[in-house]
């Protein structure tokens, strides 16, 4: 077996999860993610962890929507309920062999199975779940990657001296809780192209330093960003990473805000697709999250926001639902049914500063070295 | 796929599992029975049932016991007793894609951990739990065949018309209800050979009639005898099949006895394991079933006992643990750590008889064509 996958392995238990003697863990198995857990169960023996496997295979998932008659589910059923309620940690190792492999299930199927398990998702969501991923040839496909150049890719942002990279995060954390507000600004690289310019108030919000560790109420391995809960936006900002939304590709998405809410908006493709998200509920207007990827072992774009979000020398703001965990306890923030990420790569002529201080130059902080020289670049 | 998984499929979610609209189903998957059990979640659908899918991996459970420290395991931990808690059906999916996945596994870790879910695995058998076998390679392996050849040999074995063999294995059941005394007689082939005469009283036991179905109390697909649970055996029986118990070849095991208990006994291989099974404690010298196989389905020994034992033209005697289901109320039946099947092929020169009548010679019962015919044969 491939050192790299005890090595996530490690990293999973130890760090993202936090495994003690005696958990009750489910560990939930794709149909391409036996290796890894198979190193994963090896730690979890170690810590006296004790495992339950679940089986989360794209085709009987598919094979049962379909054999279904009608579109009633039962809610929530009991052995499924009673298993993660009795769960301290669920560990999701994601890695299907066919990305498209419920692809000819009716929507209408799929959303009612959803809403049906929607208490169940909610049981998983209080447990210390970890989501990750193992490299799969489909995974390696959806990435247009060759399978050893995607694994390379994968290892590279899994692992981490995840301990350093939180402390530095930590010190963004900090200077983004004790500010007030957040401008980003970006120069246009030719005249047809927006200026980016946006600023938006961030007071009494708290960051979350998403260190892929439980410790740091951050589920997902690999993570590696800051992000908050930022209102009252204004400016424009160009998203010049491409991004796919419901299969459909949206580049060049440029959003315009006055007093919070995005008041004009386009796209170089799909415009169309950019205005049913915008257009969902008024929330859909509103950012939710503003996100500072910070994960230096991610070194391309993928089209996986799970990887993309997280690269460092970009930053994210979502439109939609905001987190909790950001917000003051006596705020519920900004509410809608959807939270869609939007990228924009800051490596160059780009700046993010809070209270007028340039914490970031061209995808530098300003602890780091680098920092001043980049001012001239 | 082939036609016939999803004739498998059928037969176990219908006739053997009996699954009804809303029912909380447990599907358990071995790591080589992906295939069936994207079948049987099809017909799950179909049925409205509710599915939860567990990955049983050799490798993943071998993984876990060998990082274990120690041989201290939890008891029963709460996530996967309250998962079994709450299903109406448990289907286990076997085939593994190594039969020696966990050989390297320590007897004592291995034990530890099956005496430590003992609760869990009677909370499973509260259940209306039914296991059967996907035919993979290395099953065909440990039965010595082609692959091609093993599916054959399986799904003749599990597509049966188990309506009408479930009728007729009712009339057996019948003729043992009402019957006090069972002898079988088969003549011996060789001057070396012992002659096997042997009387067992049935006197106030019920006969199962073991038709795969949960609705006849019998949880195995394939199945087909019918057994029950006798006393006061008398004489000797020799059992021509060979078995292997433990990793170890028993030949021509023969038995004597005298008043319910083994007085004398041999074997032409292994007779030390003979030994250690007859000595492990009082119970392991009686019997505690006497089974009738009625799967014509299956056609050869494969050293495997979920066939074996069911083969049309058999018996078999278990020396141990006798079934409840057999024995009235108030009668505890015979008691021992284990339960050991020997098998004799009946299809030449033998007899079973119930209180003086002859029930089956040489292989065909009294109600087939062929019985009177085979007087002479």
């Amino acid at each position: 077996m491939d050192e790299r996958i005890h090595e996530h392995a490690r990293i999973l238990v130890e760090w993202s999860a936090c495994i003690e003697s005696g958990d009750n863990v489910v560990m939930v198995v794709d149909e391409g993610a036996h290796e890894l857990a198979v190193a994963v169960a090896d730690r979890l023996g170690e810590r006296n962890a004790n495992l339950l496997t679940l089986y989360a295979s794209g085709e009987i998932k598919r094979a049962y929507l379909r054999g279904h008659r009608g579109t009633e589910f039962e809610t929530d059923p009991d052995h499924e309920r009673a298993l993660y309620e009795n769960a301290d940690s669920v560990l999701s190792l994601r890695g299907g062999r066919n990305a498209s492999a419920t692809a000819d299930v009716s929507g209408e199927t799929r959303q009612a199975y959803s809403t049906a398990m929607q208490d169940i998702r909610e049981a998983r969501l209080t447990t210390d779940w970890v989501s990750t991923i193992h490299p799969t040839r489909a995974l390696a496909q959806q990435a247009g990657m060759a399978f050893e150049e995607y694994q390379d890719f994968v290892y590279d942002a899994i692992i981490r001296d995840w301990e350093s990279l939180a402390v530095e995060m930590q010190r963004l954390k900090e200077l983004l809780d004790a500010g007030s507000e957040v401008r980003i600004r970006k120069t246009a690289t030719t005249n047809a192209e927006p200026e980016t310019d946006i600023t938006m108030a961030i007071e009494d919000r708290t960051a979350v330093n998403s260190a892929a560790s439980v410790r740091y109420d951050s589920h997902n391995l690999p993570s590696g960003e800051v992000f908050t809960a930022p209102t009252d936006t204004d400016g424009t900002v160009l998203f010049d990473v491409p991004m796919t939304y419901q299969g459909k590709r949206l580049r060049n998405v440029c959003l315009t805000f006055e007093n919070g809410s995005v008041v004009e908006y386009s796209a170089d493709t799909n415009e169309d697709v950019l205005e049913d998200i915008l257009t969902t509920d008024d929330g859909a207007k509103r950012l939710g999250e503003l996100g500072i990827g910070m994960n230096r072992g991610i070194d391309r774009f993928t089209d996986n926001i799970l990887f993309d979000e997280k690269m460092g020398n970009t930053i994210h703001l979502a439109v939609g639902r905001a987190y909790q965990s950001c917000l003051p306890a006596d705020e519920s923030g900004n509410q809608s049914a959807v939270h869609v990420d939007l990228i924009t790569d800051m490596s160059e002529d780009a700046t993010v500063e809070i209270d007028g201080e340039v914490v970031q130059r061209n995808g530098a902080f300003r602890w780091e070295d680098g920092f001043e020289a980049s001012r001239g670049s």
